[in-house]
């Protein structure tokens, strides 16, 4: 289909560009980097290539969120930000603006959202995972209540919150040692980035707050299956959950996320995924430059859905969850 | 549908009992504890009353497996197997044994294993994931080296192997820390197996003893859902994986391992099982008594899948996985 | 859940109860009569019971359509719109109507249509597949010719048409002699229904008046199923199809066509259908009272879907499609 | 995947040739024709080209069928099938054989099998729907009385039995008038061939003959969808089904049936078809040459089922029933 809107679509700069060294062995580094640091050229012609109009253009990972001095986080997503504002001036017609926020301080996030939203026109946010806050051995989730305050605005601003992966410390996940080609996109993303949202979930954050959007890539890093699950346990002991959290967990996941098809172009997980949460939900996107455009587009466009909903998580779920100044058809 | 046979069935003796308390509120423990030392009251008529013809038992979780002193770990797995094989003397038509083992030391894991298969007419194993060896603090995984001879054993004994989930040390897995409703069947079961079978099929030990039949319960632990991105992260970058085995993950998958539908009682999940793995490498299991039959059963019997399929899930794969005496029809 | 609405619920009035004699053995008639006749009792009583908020009344089968003289079919067509108008008068919160209509004369029925929508405040109309037309053997399918004018009218008032099955002549398909038992819902109505509907997609119909909004009931009398093949066969030879219509077959199914669960409660079925035409097109319906409300309620609460499409297709679709003065929540 | 075996692959002798005239524009009948007639060139480039190991073929349609003097029909067969036999002599490694038999006597059809068996070494037989007996109006459909010596004869030869589609005869199908382009594999092929085998569910043949196996192409004509339906009609009326066979339809579907791939390549479908009968019963096939080696071929490979059932279908599901001396891997 033509019309196609991405929203796990990164880019780095210069200051960044080493982060996503070493996810690749060494021979695909010159095509990475240049892949990263582009925005008008290759990356246009492989949208234009495969009927993408627009991409939300995020900054690559872990970036800001590995950095654990807030101060020097904050001027690296300040530049970050900037940096992409310019680059979708250019193009505002295909490409818009995700911030990077320096979450080692909930205040400092919250004053650069504040400010991507009002003097760069970004239309949401992508963050990184857990951040490492002031020791380069620690991992701060966003349930935490520091955090609450932070949230509060991003409900005011109407931003949609993208919960983008990264790795755990190898100190805290012992379970990878010997076999770190679990980590990454193949397994411990998504195990992170799960158990950061069931955090959240249960945390009570989505009752003080129930107009935040959050957005999991990878069509929800593995939630949908075990969904039914992850409530039912032990289902013959009526015990309220121990949790702080008022509903059971899917309800917030029906209400609160959306998926995008990142990296996870598989037609049967897609279609779990429609039964569990609803097409109105699901976002195309191809976790560019991780990922081709050509990979992501070709399966998108003839995966076993209905046209209908193909034409939603393709193009006009973005465009409604975004308010992006688009048409609809 | 009648003639339903179970292969995650728990029970306990007396030194493994506490094992499982904690794990529900205190007010369920004097249910729970007598559902579990009770082998032929409750238990049988739960299953006269929802059609299951047999139930392959195994004991409670982590039990033998937390023990760091390899010879104790013996001891009570040598204990429990004794005891089992008695209690499926009396009702071989209904109860069937799996060994424990003491994995901590792979050598009696093996004798062990032998005298089960020789002296006590077992059909199989079930282990609680990693053992503790020597040190409280101490995680090891049956896929590295020194373990390889066991597997050699499991193959030449032609016995299927239950992988059943085991929380994490919480010093492993700080993720979770504030979170203690994250553990168990809510989530850490399934990270932790997924991840003991991941390290399994990429350390080629399926390349050496290429007849291991693995069994991983709940629809498979999430795998499923993820099997493909887990092969495929970026996509465009040609280079071979550097693990060890040969193949690709998903071929050990769909080659080595069987699923059953315990304590994930999700007909979407179920489906896209049968659409990544095949209906002839999914059985049907409860998880007793930490779920119920009833629960299991009525949604099995009714569960959106063909008659042909109900009938090879609920009981003709188990038959021929194990070997067992029994009609196919 | 609670709040459905159902659109395949019939009525009879004295003059057309009859009709409804000889779908089931005498032994039903009692009951099966009493249920048409009844509105505001059991009727109530059975939506109250099993969470359905409205109906959509229509008229039985095949009533109108059956009577060749269109003086009388519209006389009947008229007294039951009348009729059904009181009794939504009565309880305008729980009943709504669709329009019976005299199909044997195109003229007629437009005006009976536009008396219906300005005098009655009648949401739409179902009619009963072909009409007889001034002799007993004879069967009018919608797509001729001098039904283009009606089609104008109806795509004019925006009223959603209800195309529902009636049997064929025993004279026009021997296929069934000897077979009574295929006709009715067991499979003569969906191939009545399916030709009916293929007949509008294929004569230009929609090129035509593309604003038209066609509801099938039954999950869609069989199309969902085969609609790829209708537009592949002998997908070698490129030559155009030689239809009257401007586009592929299916492109009308998905844009022009609704479906709804009346009678077809199979989850297998409902998945298909939300596969092939996505959920924002289906609608819930009983087809009371020859289907039972609590085997359609109990079934579609339960049904293997997301929670967002069981709201969707349970209730808000068809506050959409029908512009109900209901809460869409 | 290589070692495909398809089902429905025709072939046509000088005089049947002409029966697949019409099906498609004039401008592709030289290349119809050529297909048809040609066995081991094209066709055999086509299956190297395409993983298919082995084509069982029978002659195109509806010949036999439509040849009202039941001596010209066993003729036309006879010679059929010796052509097959030499064909099939040939290369026995990439062709075998299906029986083509005149119907129209139900004696001559048994021994024309008979020899068929003993004499040619076929595997199977194919026919083309009902037979016009003696007079060119005339639709004579296998469940009648007179056939069941013949089935007594075809189960007693363990003979598969493809039914595959004709047209109806225009007089008796007045549906289609004024849409000739609903006939054929658009939509009067399955609406023929699906109401011939409810027929013969219905009428007790598998009672009497339970060992019967009968093959639907087009991934069974449409009846999947609606099986369900078929039986529940009216699920509140409990009297018992009144034709002569003892139990349900869906359970002689479930029972004596196999569906194949051919001319339907639509992945939602045969998602459908899995979840109700199962992919033991779903077999691959291509209907060459009125569809390409290529359209089946190419979607079969990737189409989104496990890798399992990919086999099963692909081929060990035709070698299983037609006892095939060919590997199962
Ligand atoms: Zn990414
Ligand atoms: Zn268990
Ligand atoms: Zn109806
Ligand atoms: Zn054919």
């Amino acid at each position: 289909m033509k019309g196609k809107i991405g929203l796990e679509e990164h880019f780095a700069i210069e200051e960044t560009l080493q982060d996503s060294a070493g996810f690749l062995p060494e021979v695909y580094w010159k095509e990475l980097s240049h892949r990263l640091i582009d925005i008008h050229d290759t990356r246009l012609r492989e949208m234009d290539a495969h009927g993408m109009e627009m991409m939300l253009l995020s900054l690559n990972a872990p970036t800001v969120q590995a950095i654990p001095d807030p101060k020097k986080a904050d001027e690296i997503a300040r530049r970050a930000n900037d940096y992409l504002a310019e680059q979708v001036a250019k193009r505002p017609d295909r490409f818009q603006g995700l911030a990077a926020l320096p979450m080692q301080d909930p205040d400092l996030a919250a004053r650069e959202l504040q400010r991507c939203v009002r003097d760069l026109g970004f239309k949401g946010v992508l963050v990184n995972g857990f951040s490492q806050v002031r020791e380069e051995i620690s991992a701060v989730y966003y349930d935490l209540p520091q955090y609450w305050p932070f949230w509060a605005e991003v409900e005011k601003l109407d931003m949609p919150f993208y919960l983008h992966p990264r790795n755990p410390l190898p100190s805290m996940a012992p379970i990878y040692d010997g076999h770190p080609w679990l980590l990454g996109p193949t397994w411990a993303f998504a195990q992170e980035t799960a158990v950061h949202a069931l955090r959240m979930m249960a945390s009570g954050l989505f009752d003080q707050y129930p107009k935040l959007d959050i957005i999991l890539g990878h069509l929800g890093e593995g939630l949908p299956y075990n969904m039914w699950r992850i409530d039912n346990r032990n289902g013959w002991a009526k015990a309220p959950p121990r949790y702080p959290a008022k509903k059971k967990l899917c309800e917030y996941f029906q209400a609160n996320f959306y998926l995008t098809t990142s990296g996870n172009f598989r037609t049967q997980t897609l279609i779990d995924a429609i039964l569990e949460i609803g097409a109105d939900r699901i976002l195309f996107s191809t976790d560019w430059p991780f990922e081709n455009v050509d990979h992501a587009a070709d399966w998108f466009d003839t995966t076993s859905i209905s046209e209908a909903d193909r034409v939603k998580i393709g193009r006009t779920n973005a465009i409604d969850l975004f308010k992006l100044n688009l048409d609809r058809t």
